[in-house]
């Protein structure tokens, strides 16, 4: 029972999930593969909703999570997350029986794997649009150059493409940065295409990200899209005003444990091994999640007095609350807390869906 | 072995560990209890280590906590986190052969068990001597007084006393301040006992938290100590002042993925969802962690021109690097992180100690 939490816990809205995945798909070009990233959820149940939906194909961030899926049933996955050489022995396994795609960016893996490998590689280049953590410059050719010869003279590795993430989106200001951010991303990569095509004219340009995704409004540009976040959303996403308030599916319902009435505080059993330390900066205070209320039926209201938590330690969430909250809510009973990073914290909850709604 | 990891991995010290149980327990009075707090390693492999020194008291931050450590032999086991009323039937099992103290600050809840509870049960009063998160203020006697005299009504509650978590040291400026804050509670915590003593003769007075203990030289003055951290400690206890470099027990391995020469960058796999987004800021830049070098024995060192980990993603950390680290280090290889919060990072670590040197 919800109102009987002994500890924090998730609730999930399916119906809102399983819509989000029906929007995705629709906005996504029937020529153009989705791809959808499953660190997300991270999840047998909720794969299982995407597989209803005639998804085939899928992205992860680490061998292990690929494992999973893969024994799982799952036959076509990319790891989106620079190849690790130690996986080797895996991907060897795994490629007996499955399509898995890899991503790398260094020349020295790349000539490992060439030469350690059972079974032939498909590799993606990862490529750097303007996020500037991990990919080649999509603009530094000489580089590129280097690893496309690699890829030309290296009979077991198979090249299948260009694969950017626009995680700069995250920090966008509004929704024309957004758009400006995925066609800047799309000119670097056809460039990229026309410049080897005559050596590979099968070249795939994959390209993902929840904002980009959700704010395009038809999405036929790239080859392939792979958007994660967006199952569930969050507030982040719901600031940079890429999702609707209601379209968040996911609240972290937890118990209230405290209360001081001479601060309005309310204390709950939220912290950040839950909820994770992701916050947003509101008029110079941190909001680390936002309060709601559950109804009997487990969905959820903001309450007239809008209430955040307002700082967090290892286990307690303090929430400032007005009088009418403040009074309404008592210790024994809980919250929900609608997370600033969904991503973030379904991996806190070791991707735990308590209830489902 | 360290050099070939497929993913982040803790390294532990044990031998640092156990000194610093040496030196703690040493430190401590021997009238006083050292009810060391074991949410920091929760692991049963160094609950062993402090049993060794002789430990049988301990402190923990949950009920699932508190059923671990009972179902492995632990007898006295305090829950320093304010009670959930629907921990009752689990608390009622573990009275039967356990001595469980919980910890209330609020007269409906204290109502609640009183009416609820098979057995007598132990509480202590959260007590707030500054921290302002949890507890009633130490200074409040209005509201003790009625705490108190619930206490001293219901049959089936046993009074232990106050307890007090000083997390406002973690704050502090320097070592001056974290006596201030330690002096400031006892005197609190005494007054408490002055008022309450002539109907509550054995009242204990119970105080922790790492910088308190780790600073004041001789702990004589309260009942009982509760750190937990100091078992690790991290960067954050170290640039407080109370630890050394050296003291520093744990570090995150992590596998090198990429590296990127025009910005002097280190890519590796170790990201929010490992080390958790706690972090220093230093001269207006973030500090996630900080990077050391292993010996073949496992044991780190610093390079010498010293690195940080100067952004975090979910599962990506960059490093900023000197060009000799830089050159020095190839993907395919590993670095360590000492992390900023080691209570977080080993909770994101699922408390998997994979190397104890």
């Amino acid at each position: 029972m919800i109102e009987q939490l002994k500890k924090p816990a998730l609730v999930l809205d399916k119906s809102k999930c399983i819509a989000h995945i029906q929007a995705m798909q629709s906005k996504i070009d029937k020529d153009c593969i989705f791809r959808p990233h499953f660190k997300t959820h991270f999840s047998d149940k909720i794969a299982q909703w995407y597989q209803k939906e005639g998804i085939k194909m899928i992205t992860v961030s680490s061998m292990e999570m690929a494992k999973y899926f893969a024994s799982r049933g799952w036959q076509d996955i990319t790891i989106a997350f620079p190849f690790n050489r130690h996986w080797l022995k895996s991907l060897n396994k795994l490629c007996k029986k499955h399509t898995i795609n890899i991503v790398v960016e260094d020349a020295e893996t790349l000539k490992h794997i060439s030469r350690e490998t059972k079974y032939p590689v498909s590799v993606f280049i990862k490529t750097d649009t303007g996020h500037r953590r991990t990919g080649i410059d999509a603009r530094n050719y000489k580089e590129m150059d280097s690893l496309i010869d690699i890829l030309k003279n290296e009979k077991k590795l198979y090249f299948k493409g260009f694969l950017a993430h626009a995680g700069h989106s995250y920090h966008s200001k509004n929704k024309e940065d957004i758009k400006h951010i995925y066609f800047d991303a799309l000119e670097q990569l056809l460039n990229l295409r026309k410049r080897y095509e005559s050596s590979f004219p099968n070249i795939l340009l994959s390209y993902g990200d929840t904002p980009s995704c959700s704010i395009i409004e038809k999405l036929e540009h790239f080859d392939e899209y792979r958007p994660g976040n967006f199952i569930f959303y969050d507030l982040m996403q719901y600031y940079l005003g890429t999702c609707l308030y209601e379209d968040i599916a996911l609240t972290l319902a937890c118990p209230v444990v405290a209360k001081h009435k001479e601060r309005n505080e309310i204390i709950i059993h939220g912290g950040a091994v839950h909820l994770s330390k992701d916050y947003l900066l509101k008029n110079g205070s941190k909001n680390y999640g936002e309060i709601v209320l559950f109804n009997s039926d487990m969905s959820w209201y903001r309450p007239e007095g809008r209430a955040f938590i307002t700082s967090l330690s290892q286990e307690h969430g303090v929430i400032k609350a007005d009088t009418s909250l403040f009074n309404a809510i008592d210790t024994g009973r809980c919250v929900g807390v609608l997370p600033i990073h969904s991503c973030l914290t379904v991996h806190q909850m070791n991707y735990k869906y308590k209830f489902i709604k």
